[in-house]
């Protein structure tokens, strides 16, 4: 037996006045989750614990079966790995934003605009620069997507006890990178940081590019904002070192993907997926039903639900759930459910009327041979809290799946 | 107020396509089970943890109340208190077969025919021999039903880090045991375990009994299979130093009767339980019923579930369920539910189509004065999953039972 996870990013919501006290998933036209939810099991899960609200990384390595709190040192090493940077034991990796500053480094556009124009280019750069009070640090760095980038430093006596450089909302400074403890690894990755920061500043504003835009009249480049300085845990054993599982992971966000590399998953690319709301979800269903053939257990992630629920857009949430639905209903029309598993669930609730994750349970539905069907009949956050799974916590889930694809290992005799 | 607590080994199951897509549960005549779950609170329950598959050792330790991770080193020691032996904190306890194997030492029988003509006296002829290389070893050897035996070993130096001689399948040769970790002790014990092995052999081989089996043409019972070496967890304390409640087992299988000795519990012996589908229910009821007068606490284990359950075998399955309706409904007629507790669960869940533990929560129900009582009105897999206690895991069980018997201590003021 195989399976299928399919994760709406943040899907899972709160009752909304506008929607008569529904939620996004009650409200939008899902006939093929509640096809699920009719004809599998259902539950509520708590992706780290009750009332904890999750991140997008933390969330993914409970739903993976790796406790957040054993394993999270950070969000950076996850968006490099997602962004294909390696990150070994000992790197330092961060999470970075394109970024316009004026000549007094008063943060313009933390974003800068946001569609970056020749970003690999100018990621390209700034990418392998030595630093002249630090010989010995070798600088990866790299573009992602939109604004976004990631940044690796590898060298002797680093740590990511250091504070961000973001200040996190526009017109106001850019921050000095500080160490936030007293050991000298953290006072001297706060010096690299900052000297790299400058580095970043000098290189893009001198960059042809930035010239051009400048002619033009656009908005410029000229700076680079860490956050999210980590390190990744020292023994993450994969999904198949533990529960002897191949894994495969379609997705296109880098944090997440970073996350599903983590636990040894291979990247499935798919043409037209591009983690927001115009995302091609039947081509990715598609992958997923060829991928499934190849690998034990296909995890496919859709960023989409999670963007408009940040942006308080009620009605573009609907939009993506239903294109979640109709990704579900692919994958129900061609799986056949005594070979693989389908589970679909979200990694957190995002409401919209909150703009940010909280620590409400997510709804989640596994249909497959084997698995004891229940009564709800529809995919909601409160009918799946009636369903025959109860309320379990994500770490579960992984388990959970594995037992019914057969392949658990019993603990005593 | 006391409590009895029923379990049918193995009784939970997955749906399954024969029975319309019920589980066995779903479709066996249990009036008593839905009595009691409509007259009691209902729940499901994670013997270890979601997706776990238990054995029924570590099931029981968990349902008593008792972490398995932190009491489990082993099944031999509790194999071999349910046998009757001494087991002391360094001894090295291990679950034997009798087998029969050809002059090449390859097993053509793991069981040796399953039903051993005169075991215990074979048994009695390998008990407290002596070791020529290793004469600071003592060694206690005990026949429990069939096939089965136990084997205690105790002298200085021990270790249970080593692996079986049992091959776990006919046809092949039986393996040498070797040290699993790079201790002394380690090699030590193996070597031990082997020394004894072909002494056992050779004592068996030359045994009258056998001389008469070869000239009858039968089967020969010549060698001992070794496994699930174990030592006991140093510091259980008993139920009664626990909790202040007396308690008593009725049940045969060497294996749970172990673990219930492990804890604490007092053995109470019944004419005509067998562990097996022909077990004598009304008499166990009978003795659970005269037994609650004495104890705080009775645990009857009926092991006739399991069975039919690894055989693949619905129908018996259905059969010994309904035997244990008719021991609840005893129960039910013969205990003053003002007076004591009865709840009913399973130790795992054991799905005939699997023919193996899965990792599934089992059904619980609890009547008596004092539960909240809620709206299942079955007993099975699903319809408890809907009841009043929601989801617990089975270390829950005991501290609930405990407290619903007045007998537990505030925590806080």
């Amino acid at each position: 037996m195989k399976a299928i996870l399919v994760v709406g990013d943040g899907m899972a919501d709160r009752p909304i006045r506008e929607l008569a006290m529904k939620t996004p998933l009650q409200v939008a036209n899902t006939p093929s989750l509640d096809k699920l939810a009719r004809n599998g099991i259902c539950g509520i899960m708590d992706p780290i614990s009750p009332g904890v609200p999750a991140g997008s990384d933390t969330a993914h390595l409970a739903i993976f079966g790796y406790d957040p709190y054993k394993y999270y040192f950070g969000r950076g090493p996850f968006e490099a790995l997602g962004a294909g940077l390696e990150v070994a034991p000992g790197d330092v990796a961060f999470r970075c934003n394109f970024a316009t500053v004026n000549e007094d480094m008063i943060v313009l556009d933390r974003r800068a605009g946001r569609k970056i124009e020749s970003a690999d280019t100018l990621a390209e750069a700034l990418n392998c620069i030595k630093l002249n009070s630090f010989p010995d640090i070798l600088v990866n760095f790299k573009h992602t997507t939109e604004h976004r980038c990631a940044l690796v430093l590898r060298g002797p006596g680093l740590s990511s006890k250091i504070s961000d450089s973001d200040p996190n909302q526009n017109d106001i400074l850019m921050l000095p990178i500080k160490p936030l403890d007293d050991t000298r690894e953290a006072a001297h990755t706060a010096n690299i940081a900052n000297e790299l920061t400058s580095i970043f500043c000098k290189i893009l504003d001198g960059h042809p590019l930035n010239e051009i835009k400048r002619i033009k009249g656009a908005k410029v480049t000229n700076a680079i904002l860490l956050r999210g300085a980590g390190i990744l845990s020292k023994e993450i054993k994969t999904l198949n070192e533990r529960y002897g599982i191949s894994a495969a992971v379609i997705g296109v966000n880098a944090l997440v993907l970073g996350v599903c590399k983590a636990v040894g998953m291979q990247h499935i690319k798919v043409e037209g997926a591009t983690g927001t709301v115009d995302t091609d979800v039947k081509a990715k269903a598609k992958k997923a039903v060829e991928a499934i053939d190849r690998f034990d257990f296909v995890y496919v992630h859709v960023k989409g639900t999670d963007n408009p629920s940040h942006d308080g857009d009620c009605e573009q949430k609907i939009q993506c759930i239903e294109k979640v639905d109709d990704l579900v209903g692919h994958l129900l029309d061609n799986i056949d459910s005594r070979e693989s598993l389908i589970a679909v669930t979200a990694d957190h609730s995002t409401p919209v009327k909150l703009r940010e994750h909280s620590g409400d349970p997510v709804p989640l539905a596994i249909i497959g041979e084997g698995v004891r069907t229940d009564n709800v009949s529809q995919f909601s956050e409160i009918d799946c809290s009636y369903g025959g799974l109860g309320r379990i916590k994500g770490i579960d889930l992984i388990p959970i799946l594995v037992d019914l694809m057969g392949k658990s290992k019993k603990y005593g005799s």
